[in-house]
């Protein structure tokens, strides 16, 4: 087992009705920065149920935070907040709301210039102090509840990039699974691949470095695989929808990843895809996912089987069918999902894919744990898919 | 799943020589109360290595403190400390270390007279205030070091009992494994018992409450079953001693009894026999266990058989004959581990357990995830051990 640090501050308040412990969570004195996104939380009336439980707290609202939240709304909250003199931030919503209100946070007490240079120059620009979040998750996807991590988009520049701190976990996180009830079938797909892909990246890589982590992953993976049909024909199944929001918390909460190595391949050229085509996160991954498991099949090749042995339960003696079958099991679940794997499924040509490789290597270190992705391979996972 | 909270803000150092860290982690102007347990970390050059590492540092010793730490021993490093004006406790040792120094955390601020009031009646009496903890943990066992229980016995009463607190996670745990290469095998056997239990008693209830709970229990156990062999026949495996101890710690950190019901009954009783006889921790437990799955085969029937398929592979198509041949690997795994499972192989009657039982209801609430087992049910048990 590789040596790590484990720190995970964040409050949780799991279950139903847990919403309405939202008062005593939150200082009194505080004055709030009450962020969401559209109008989703008004029509679950969750917008209006929150706003009764703060009555007394001080709220400055700022809506309209969109999915892949971007850096140009984001610095428009930050002078709200500033303007305002908030000191604490409240996110109501999915993880683009979280994400986009951990920038915020950073970015009201930045004083190196340009709070861009967080993401941009993360390696040497850290966050010193952040204004506390608290967060309300309506969408179990992206993990953000439970880390300090965010991710932010410019448009402008067709950039996505992920930044973290311990300063930005969120002080508590409620999470109700009655407020996902209301989520579309491709909303709740999404959350539950967002989720899958995130225990895949930090488990599937060298085999046997921890037993424990894998054992772990495993279990998220299968539950997820176990859940998924429940939640997508029965969106009211309480259960399922308690055990898809806690496997999305649990797989992104650094747990799983502690002393193991991991790689983020997937994420990395998937952003890329949302930055370009504007993809959604989820079908970014999933078209991305099936690709990085066939290019990098000699270094994952153990880890791989292995998965396939315990969580798809393939018997086939020789380990290349079996690699193979689990490699159509697991590419058949995301698609069971309405994921598309393939970008000719989406009209998407090779035309932009220099490009694309071209962004990730110039931003230096290569991809993969055992840094071997470099431009061709990208190239090369890129082709894969089409 | 239940409603549940989880919070847990220790901050992990694993992994070889984390303990160089150990200056960083304590702010300068701190007086610390060193405090640890027998002469082996001494033998172990370990006390040697954090005083050089404290230099410049203001440290209190306080050593000698028991396995199955005792009140008065505790009560005298309370004085200490009050007199030394001690603002931070660095405890350096296993679970009986680490669960007085949160006992004396405690009591220092404590205003409510007899700090022995925080366990006798922990349902009233609440910790408000506590002196923050260091940990360098030597023995993975208790998985003290990260949560914010204690367990605290008293020899002149014969009573052991546990309180928990918000304020008594420790501040930092530093695990490395390298620091359990000297332990016996007994301690090693006794950890590993230890922390198999507490799986076994927040797994061992209800079928089907939590997915990935089980799946995360029964991740803990099949590693802490498939690198105990290891461990105890090479005892400075770095990788199976390093995950035999983040087992340990994964066991009673919370998640794995989040949202689920929880059986303490071999816990409860347990304590009692350390109480009565002097018995060591883990040993008690392994008298117990057996016979509580025995004496709760109806209700735990689903769940056991669950386990026999999961852990031990058991394929038995009949039920009944699968939750015997687990019940039987189970009680082999303990013995393997050197565990006596009768009292009758100790040379214990049945004198005390009229006593024993008499102990437990007259606390108060019936023990069991149904809280269906009163003093009848608790006799039944500890004449099925004889």
């Amino acid at each position: 087992m590789k040596n790590f640090e484990y720190y995970n501050p964040v409050d949780v308040h799991f279950g139903k009705d847990s919403v309405e412990k939202i008062a005593q969570l939150i200082p009194k004195d505080k004055k709030i920065l009450f962020t969401y996104g559209t109008d989703s939380i008004k029509k679950s009336r969750l917008y209006e149920k929150i706003k009764t439980l703060l009555m007394g707290h001080n709220l400055v609202e700022f809506g309209g935070i969109e999915s892949n939240p971007d850096y140009t709304t984001c610095m428009t909250a930050v002078e709200v907040a500033k303007k305002e003199g908030v000191d604490f931030i409240l996110s109501v919503g999915g993880g683009s709301v979280l994400d986009a209100s951990k920038f915020i946070a950073a970015a009201i007490h930045f004083e190196g210039g340009d709070p861009w240079e967080l993401l941009k120059n993360k390696k040497s620009v850290k966050v010193k102090k952040a204004v506390p979040i608290g967060c309300v998750l309506t969408l179990p996807a992206a993990g953000s509840e439970m880390n300090g991590y965010s991710v932010i988009s410019r448009r402008d520049t067709k950039e996505k990039l992920a930044f973290g701190s311990r300063y930005l976990h969120p002080l508590f996180s409620i999470l109700d699974p009655v407020l996902t009830f209301t989520l579309t079938k491709e909303q709740t797909a999404n959350g539950i691949v967002d989720a899958f892909v995130h225990v895949f990246e930090q488990y599937m890589t060298h085999h046997g470095e921890g037993p424990l982590q894998d054992r772990m992953s495993e279990g998220i993976i299968k539950t997820l695989i176990e859940e998924a049909p429940k939640v997508m024909t029965d969106p009211d199944d309480y259960d399922s929808r308690a055990n898809v929001m806690w496997c999305a918390t649990m797989a992104l909460n650094g747990l799983i990843g502690s002393g193991v190595p991991q790689d983020w391949t997937t994420h990395m050229i998937g952003h890329e895809l949302t930055a370009m085509y504007g993809m959604d996160h989820a079908r970014s991954l999933a078209i991305i996912l099936p690709s990085v498991i066939a290019r990098q099949m000699d270094s994952k090749f153990e880890k791989f089987v292995q998965y396939g042995r315990r969580v798809w339960h393939i018997t086939t003696e020789d380990k290349r069918v079996a690699f193979r079958e689990t490699w159509q099991k697991n590419t058949d679940f995301l698609r069971s999902l309405g994921m598309l794997t393939r970008f000719s499924e989406q009209g998407i040509t090779n035309e932009n894919f220099d490009e694309i490789a071209e962004r990730i290597v110039k931003r230096g270190e290569k991809l993969g744990e055992n840094k071997d992705i470099g431009k061709n391979e990208i190239l090369e996972i890129l082709y894969k898919s089409l």
